[in-house]
């Protein structure tokens, strides 16, 4: 009997193929004493276990600059590069063997405890996962000290390729397996922005993650089909099912291989309107993506990656660098760089963290940066600077008061006065924008209306606040809905008060990148999407399609309804 | 130089008197081992430190309840009283000593802090900072221990009362100073819901609390004035101001004698317009002020308190009994039992506590009920049969979702379904109403007025989500804005859509009761205002005075302002 599993869809596309179960090194060591005579020998075997792991990460890096649809990874690898560089692991390790004379695997197993530890207090949803990047990477060396090789899928002799299915995977196991003949991924534990999905995204390989215990269901070599559009996987189908989903998959191929012709047409609709088409980047290293979207600008910039890893603040000259770097690889085009959202747990790396009872309502964003006036104003010159340099604009996230607007606008002044006093070049125009992500603001317009640049709806929080639901937590996920009739509401409104008082109104959130919700932003009369890269090619097609004229009164039709069934229905036809 | 300091206002009136500073014990003990033939004496030691801080207690028991006025300090002392029996606490400092062979001022310390920590987990505000009740019972029992005295303040020969200025003060200091002359209370820490806020409203005495190291700028003896009303102390003050003040106590005293004179005043507006003034209360503890207020009914019943220091959840005898005695109290009069709004922590009382990022977002109210059915089955039991008694209703928080509703109204349809099946009696007409805190549900209003009977406005949440801030964290307690316009625009939606279809839509949050918030809330609408029994008189003048056709088109035009600055001037221009 053919039954189906529900979990998150993270990775597009259907993969029919054979279950390949991997199961990992639990990281339950021995712990044992080594002789005075044998410590050497036994620092010397964590040394040589780490330059194995060096080697291999530096490998995969090879592998995966040769395709920049592998960037991403690439720069997973160079975080897990970076851990085993951090002194609280591998150095601290080697300090606990001499002081303690223990083992080298129950040394890194006890800092990866600790370093794990810190990383659960984080708040963001994205740098708190990195953890599984600690576990990962002690994982690869224990098993490299214990001399446990990679478990590699057979080759099948049916033609169809294998279905990892895994507790978790690292982009060391995801990137391993590319000369195998993987099919798709199917992981017990992870989200959206978990290695697995961000892996399988980038090698366009379907994957649905979080579906608990499901490697207690499968059986190795068992024919499974993963959805990873609708987040299903089905076991033991019969025949008439596996044609189904062949049938889906060519036309899904089909499709796929159409998309990369559409690079350089501009995104206008069947009548006409032109939208322009950003992207989301975290960095100078998401630039080859970028290009290979052609994408018409930045629309977030997310800056608080400049913190990763560190223990000091950075300074104006290197956050000058990374936003410069960014703005001159993309001459003409707008680039809206957000000041850093963080919390004071992140920003203050952990040293000084506050405890806070609910850290997404604390002091986090604008609240943060405008409590650390200098931290801020060292930010805002290194922007102005970068200014200088192309057409940079400067977003203010979390925006709930006016007075946060007021406070934010006079420390650029005192920026630019500064500057200007200086004799250091910067763009007099430069246009302050601001997030509306928090209820507050967006049903509060007019105050921020009257004194920003521009508007970008970050949907991924307002969604948030607007539900009173943490989605980063398991027990309430399912209650996140951005069709919910409020949402939609406040989204609508915001495009249209920007609209009428002719302030441009971006979406950055996951909305702005996900098809079934594309027509849905058109007819609310967005024009200005940002997403993730590698969406923008999918989203230019939708758009490609759209006859506006058609699409508004059907979506004004919607903004009108309030029963969540028929909203969702109503949405799923504007896209048929 | 006269000066002024700013903290919360949290117990209304001014006082003018001499300083006051108490000091307590710093609970740092030292720690000393007892021989084993002086264990017993030590044990005995204990024991009798435990039964004078009982026999004190019970004591002030005796006093309080000769005022009904100072019910709630009762049942604080009954709290510590509890906490003295908690096995967790006295019973395991005594194991501690024996185990140990240590002195008992330090066992108690230990388990002292054990018990905080455990505290400091729980997510509701008003519980985790039951957490203090904790350090003072153990504070007073190493007082005892170690044979230090009270502090009470001297007689003064000016006439002037003392203001008693601590870092913190428990209900046994506040009531041990009743026969002193107290004339106000200042703190460093606490809140709105701490002793010392309570206390002092209830002992009718100004109070301004988190005054931060307010101790050490101030000298004993030295004439301040307290200003309850606005959260401020101006210390060093001239003459001039002193007299000013005088004339504005006494002005003050004038009006408060005048409102116990409205007790039987129907609250109507100048008009005509009849307004209903409901309680908040927590349980039977708080009829006798609902009685002396002579309210129109319970808007607000919380049944949380079932919970407080107990390891099982209340079965539904007990249950049963809590709301029938307060529906049986109130003949003819309404009684709104909200069903636990309690999350996953607090429910399962600590043992079996999830780990929540943003507790506030995550699984608690509604969503922990539906989540375990069959507790929630149980109190909607328990409140059923209670409805045989009188006008109970039930009282659904934190919705967001229609079918969060749904769900609700069909465990409620299969309670009364096995209750008929046992033949038990209940109301079956009995109203299912839910509360509009959630932003998303003020926004949605539709798909609940369809769904419910009345509706009733949490004004904390709403605010605290609509503004994403968490009062609760000092950090951003500031940003916490109840005329923010998104927040009018919100409860007077909520408002005017009931009054459109004929819900009766009621503010059970603090708003209600606070007289700066009183002409704008009927000005949209509002007939129904629920809140602490003690704020009913005050609140009742201020509608006698108001005259509605004057008020409505002042606050319309208020609610089309959207500059704070603006509308907080125009909001006290109300008043005025």
């Amino acid at each position: 009997m053919p039954f189906t599993l529900h979990g998150l869809a993270v990775s597009q596309g259907i993969a029919i193929g054979h279950v390949h179960l991997v199961s990992h090194a639990l990281l339950e060591v021995n712990h044992y004493h080594v002789a005075p005579r044998y410590l050497d020998e036994e620092l010397a075997r964590l040394d040589e276990a780490l330059a194995t792991v060096q080697g291999e990460l530096i490998g995969l890096k090879a592998i995966t600059t040769s395709g920049q649809a592998h960037s991403e990874v690439g720069a997973f690898v160079d975080l897990q590069l970076m851990m085993l560089a951090d002194p609280m692991l591998v150095d601290a390790a080697r300090d606990l063997v001499t002081e303690r004379r223990c083992n080298a695997e129950w040394a890194l197993v006890q800092q990866m405890e600790h370093l794990v530890e810190q990383f659960r207090q984080i708040e963001d949803p994205y740098l708190r996962e990195r953890q599984a990047d600690v576990v990962q990477v002690v994982e690869r060396l224990v098993k490299v000290l214990l001399g446990h090789p990679g478990h590699l899928p057979p080759r099948r002799r049916d033609g169809l390729g294998s279905i990892v299915v895994a507790h978790d995977l690292s982009p060391a196991d995801t990137i391993g397996f590319r000369d195998h003949n993987i099919a798709g991924f199917v992981t017990d534990v992870g989200g959206p922005t978990s290695h697995t999905a961000i892996v399988a995204r980038s090698l366009k390989i379907p994957a649905v993650v979080g579906l608990h215990h499901v490697r207690d269901l499968l059986e190795d070599d068992e024919l499974i089909i993963v959805d990873g559009t609708r987040g299903v996987i089905i076991v033991a189908p019969d025949e008439q099912i596996v044609e189904e989903y062949r049938l889906r998959r060519s036309e899904l191929e089909i499709e796929r291989s159409k998309l990369n012709r559409l690079r350089d047409t501009r995104a206008t609709t069947l009548d006409g309107e032109e939208v322009n088409l950003l992207a989301n980047i975290e960095g100078p290293k998401d630039l080859p993506a970028v290009k290979t979207a052609n994408a018409d600008g930045i629309g977030l910039y997310r800056t608080e990656f400049l913190f990763i890893g560190r223990d000091t603040l950075p300074d104006e000259e290197e956050q000058y660098e990374a936003y410069r770097a960014v703005v001159k690889a993309l001459p003409g085009k707008p680039v809206t760089i957000r000041s850093f959202d963080v919390g004071a747990d992140k920003a203050l790396n952990g040293a000084q963290a506050r405890e806070e009872p609910n850290p997404a309502l604390g002091l986090r964003a604008v609240r943060y940066s405008l409590a650390e006036p200098k931290m801020f104003k060292t930010q805002l010159r290194a922007l102005l600077r970068a200014s200088a340099h192309g057409r940079l604009q400067i977003m203010v996230p979390m925006l709930a008061h006016a007075q946060e607007v007021d406070q934010c606008l006079a420390l650029v002044e005192k920026a630019k006065a500064e500057l200007r006093a200086e004799k250091v070049k910067f763009d007099e125009g430069i246009r302050i924008g601001g997030m509306i992500e928090v209820p507050a603001a967006a049903l509060s317009l007019g105050m921020f209306i009257r004194r920003l640049a521009f508007l970008s709806i970050g949907t991924n929080d307002l969604i948030q606040y607007t539900l009173a639901i943490d989605r980063s937590d398991e027990a309430v996920a399912h209650l996140y809905d951005p069709l919910h009739p409020a949402v939609l509401k406040l989204i609508a409104g915001t495009i249209s008060s920007g609209a009428r008082f002719g302030l441009p109104v971006s979406v950055c959130g996951e909305m702005a990148g996900d098809p079934l919700y594309t027509e849905l932003l058109l007819g609310m009369g967005l024009r200005n999407f940002s997403m993730h890269p590698g969406s923008i090619l999918e989203i230019k097609q939708q758009i490609l399609r759209a006859d506006l004229g058609e699409l508004a009164p059907k979506v004004q039709r919607i903004l009108k309804m309030d029963e969540p069934a028929r909203i969702r229905e109503a949405v799923e036809r504007l896209t048929a």
